[in-house]
């Protein structure tokens, strides 16, 4: 017993100093961080205020949908300001200004945040519109907002890119991050976004900081709207290095639509798996070439030395 | 303080008169929506009834096989009966029918489902069989009930996929929803899959509504079992759109099988990355043509002011 | 009710007598197995313990260091002891072992892993170092530490491999999975990965078992370090089946390398969607030939009677 004492503080002692080494990860800043928790529950609040028919705070016991709003808005606008605060000190323009001026700015990013919530509102309806026209799998509008994670990541975005426009640091790509954990979807909260748009399946999307996309757009499982190399590195920021697609558009799984001054013109079709670096003009509907496949046997079943000797001749796993 | 008081009311003013614009967001039904907490809680009491020696509820402290079997039991027939309840609500054909009777049909709807777990069972048992033997990697078959994303998958499936069969709206694919968000595997509860399924890795699999698997089938990350072009939306509900894949199939990571039409005959393996929209014999087996590569400089470290000029040449991020 | 109460106890029968079929999911272990949540609380103080700055145990109220340090390493202590306890019982070698033995060498095990927490956080430094450069939309290295998940992955993966090099069994996969459950990367515990290692976005990358990393390696999305077909299933175990990535290797999104004696060089950069399945020479940069596309329409809308001709032209859904 007396020799695990003397092993743990050994280990306390190696630990300790190896903390000391001024490290990014030794580094203890002089103020809270931001709580992964706290953004995660005000996400779901925000969830309850966007579709207070469909996510209800279970906690509130109360009947009256005015009393119900405010105690969820409360709550969001408390915990919201506190994290907002949290996050400012990490901002070079905040870094020699009053805590009294941090809390007042934040509590005004605040304010101006959830005014924004009626706009969102008004996207997320449309939203949930082109899920339904868009997917004959879908049993109804209601199934499509409680089980949709495409409808999921997209609410998160919308929420995340208003932050983003304040200037909110940091928590933006926390909640989009979030998203991305629960849907496999990873929209940058930077990415501006308009109304219609639907997602399909979802996992393996990525949508880059500085895409713009229009209105009725639709986007399957695995399309990437990206950069071209990154080779540049921290010299690229603020850089607009990922695509514009325009109004109506439609792209299906696996296609990459990349480099900042590619426009996919309206109406355009992109069908799966193409890679698409250079800009498509209105109308046009672009799709790979057949694929040359090889086929060997067929109508039988291969001998099984045969397969051994073919033992690399299929592929990936 | 007062004027926060203000400006809250304000806002609570503003979102209350935008819940008031009739829209599906706004819809207040006048019955309890299905609980997604509640359903996977359901899920997780399913995964000790059908893994009752790898999954054993904690909370319940009986040392009694048969005691602790009823009392999940008892859990999930209370609990799910609920459930099914609130959903009903949904189905068009519950529209006019007493709350007595859709008591009572969900209750039975419920017995019918548990009648359905030995079979279950059954299935799981060849998936784990077929993931022992397909996976080099594979320490023993515990590890793959404890941690395998694939076997969880289709351990949901195949819950949801009973449920689907008896006709229950929504909860089957808030269900597959939730596999999907913990494994990035999206099979909707209409597919039909056959005993020894082998799902690896995972990641970016697509399995459409229509789909039909057979026995002995093993599908890597990445492939989607779609439809082509869904561009007739609803009007396409309820048709053969995804394919059907036969007995013994091996189908390779980022594969793409596509259309209702589409049959992969028996015993056919498919190479990575294929693109397939027409049916493929039985003991076929089917690759992508070498695919031609650009190779440049190699065997030395390119000039800097070279990896400049080719900016371009290397792409997605 | 009393029909209830009959119908319950059938089905409890049918369930147990189900469980006595002798299959592996019906086999009931006489000791306990490990438990998904505590080795999750685990992960949870080892990140408490590598960014002590940053993921703060908030049960913890204590203002020093030291003692906050010592509470988090004996917490880890107590339950990866007794996890490791509980896996042991899996090991072949320990069959015929005296349960005094096993808890002994766990507890053995468990501190040869503590010793190397030094290590993974300074391998953990790198990394951070490495997204920061490596990335124009990130904001800090504050930011890649609370939100990029494939640091995430990276550090679960570091602690899991340290776990595997001291010969734990189903701990470290069953750690791995929890990562890639959370971000969409799946990085065997076996996998060997040097210093500044960076994952950009992540979802749907998979590095296997016995892939070997060099340091200052860059991986997109969609990126697969796999084996060429496993038909040899459980044979092809403890082989290496995975390429070798040497230093400096950019690898970029969708690519697949492939193969156990597949060498990638130092300095080399593999382009998005390649497909490499032999070694590439040092300094080289590898990228698809231009993919032939179709053009059709453009520069206006199609008339809806050419869409529906066209029906099947555009591709997976």
């Amino acid at each position: 017993m007396n020799n695990i004492e003397e092993r743990i503080t050994a280990l306390v002692d190696t630990l300790t100093s190896d903390y000391g080494k001024g490290r990014i990860i030794d580094e203890i800043k002089p103020f809270p961080h931001p709580d992964e928790d706290v953004l995660q529950d005000i996400i779901s609040q925000l969830r309850s205020l966007v579709f207070p028919a469909h996510f209800r705070n279970k906690a509130l016991k109360s009947y009256i949908v005015r009393n119900n709003t405010s105690m969820v808005l409360e709550n969001i606008i408390y915990n919201l300001t506190e994290q907002i605060k949290r996050v400012l000190h990490y901002s070079p323009e905040f870094q020699s200004v009053s805590d009294d001026e941090i809390a007042e700015k934040s509590q005004e990013l605040t304010f101006a945040f959830i005014e924004k919530i009626p706009k969102v509102r008004e996207y997320i309806e449309t939203d949930v519109q082109a899920a339904f026209e868009g997917d004959p799998a879908a049993f109804s509008k209601d199934e499509i907002i409680f089980s949709y994670p495409g409808l999921f990541a997209i609410f998160v975005n919308r929420i995340a890119h208003e932050l983003h426009l304040l200037g909110v640091p940091m928590i933006p790509r926390i909640m989009t991050e979030y998203a991305h954990s629960k849907t496999g979807i990873d929209i940058h909260p930077g990415a501006t976004i308009g109304k219609y748009f639907f997602i399909d399946h979802g996992t393996g999307i990525v949508i880059g900081e500085t895409t713009v996309i229009g209105d009725y757009v639709k986007i399957y499982q695995g399309v990437t709207l990206g950069a071209l190399s990154t080779r540049g590195g921290q010299a690229l920021k603020n850089k607009k290095r990922h695509p514009t697609i325009e109004d109506n558009v439609t792209i299906y799984s696996g296609a990459s639509i990349l480099g900042g001054e590619t426009v996919v013109g309206k109406n355009v079709v992109i069908g799966g798996n193409t890679f698409i670096t250079k800009s498509v003009s209105s109308g046009a509907r672009v799709s790979v070439k057949a694929q040359e496949l090889n086929f060997r046997y067929g109508n039988e079943k291969p001998e099984k030395k045969d397969i051994e000797q073919d033992e690399t001749w299929f592929y990936i796993i």
